[in-house]
């Protein structure tokens, strides 16, 4: 899995077991199927009969499977939440054409951020056509403080949420910020390199809705080696057009929630 | 929601504030996209500042999305397990085929259920043709005790699963419980009514995996009026036919986990 930034929002985020069970879930991805004791011990960094009381909680609510012989997979139990996730968060066939089109163009893994709370998350990707490319997950919080998408997303945060970012990061600073945003909206678009990761590189634009609110950013990304800069200014031109043509074209049902 | 028995296994079920949770997101459903927190009050009949708490850890986990004005819906943070969930237990195109035409023989809803731990969870459904229909929820854990698919699932059940079945439910007793597994193996079928639910019933009926075991239960369920002494023949033969049709097509890659 990428590294998240969600542990440090989870430190103070209330009920610790749930952060924890979360942390147990998220191990298990496409690659990582099933996962035997042994690896979600290593892999979260907790006792070994924590994590065992955690796998029996998470398999009585059908949220684990047991396999037998100390392996686990994802429970059953999440299909009550399929069909409702993908009707609320799945972005319009319009608008996921458009990314694939972009990702035609560029090669670059291609993204859509959207914001909870003080969090991005990726809600629909496509990836890129090299084998060295970006990889996020899907629906797992990332911080809003860095990264193109994240300073997109900014754009369109109300200023309680600007505050809220730079009381619970102390390398923030209101104004400074403030500046950047506001330098950011007027450019219409961001390129960051090395912010969210050393080596990683974005441009982003934001998506609109029909009332010209920034709902979403749209960006690609990938190592810093291909984002030089005789490249970068083809790689703005689509993105930022591409976001356009999303934008006017509808997200889908998901913006009900943004 | 339908009620489930999920309450009375998370009671002792260890770490308190996960099952809280659990039950606080599965109060999202299709009909339900969005609750307002005056209702995700009543419906748990938590206190409302335990559910603030527990609503405020979602957010930030993106397992819930803060619609503002005291609104909520699932967060995007399900897409995380989205794909991977269905990905592996998401029943076959041929095993959903036969469950279709099974529902244009009898009109009932069709459901394969499997068991997980003492409880049986429903992963595939296909809805009956009539106004009144039985209504279970996809993924969500009901009593492995009662219920034909429930019968028929204990039938594949290890000695252990029956023991530990026996414990929790002070209402069964270990004999009758063996006789009545093992008349119901014989007869290769179950018939209940009322046991789930007063004025539910169902016929169920083994799925096999190649090598013979009950690895699933297939069942159709309805109101206790329309399974009548002239009807339920049909009923059975129509089940027991798609069962064995299906075990024969295989249920997919859900199957590694069974």
């Amino acid at each position: 899995m990428a590294e998240t930034d969600t542990a440090s929002i989870r430190a103070d985020g209330g009920v610790r077991s749930i952060a924890r069970a979360v942390e147990v879930l998220e191990l298990f991805d496409v690659e990582h199927p099933t996962r035997s004791l042994r690896e979600l011990v290593e892999s979260t960094g907790l006792p070994k009969t924590t994590v065992v009381r955690l796998l029996a909680t998470l398999d009585s609510l059908g949220l684990v499977a047991d396999r037998g012989d100390s392996t686990y997979g994802l429970g059953a139990g999440f299909l009550r939440w399929v069909t409702l996730s993908q009707s609320l968060w799945e972005v319009s066939t319009e608008a996921r054409r458009i990314m694939t089109q972009l990702v035609d163009t560029c090669g670059e893994t291609v993204n859509i951020y959207i914001r909870q709370d003080l969090n991005r998350v990726s809600i629909a990707q496509v990836e890129g056509t090299t084998t060295v490319r970006s990889v996020v997950a899907i629906g797992v919080p990332y911080a809003l403080a860095t990264g193109a998408a994240a300073k997109i997303l900014l754009t369109g945060a109300p200023d309680q949420v600007i505050r809220g970012l730079v009381e619970a990061r102390p390398d923030l600073e209101l104004e400074p910020l403030h500046r950047e945003i506001a330098s950011i909206r007027e450019a219409g678009y961001s390129v960051t390199h090395g912010e969210r990761e050393l080596g990683a590189s974005a441009v982003a634009a934001p998506i609109h809705s029909s009332d010209g609110r920034v709902i979403a950013a749209l960006s690609a990304s990938g190592p810093t080696s291909r984002f030089t800069a005789d490249r970068v200014g083809r790689y703005v031109d689509a993105v930022t057009a591409a976001a356009t043509e999303i934008s006017a074209a509808g997200l889908g049902s998901v913006e009900v929630f943004l």
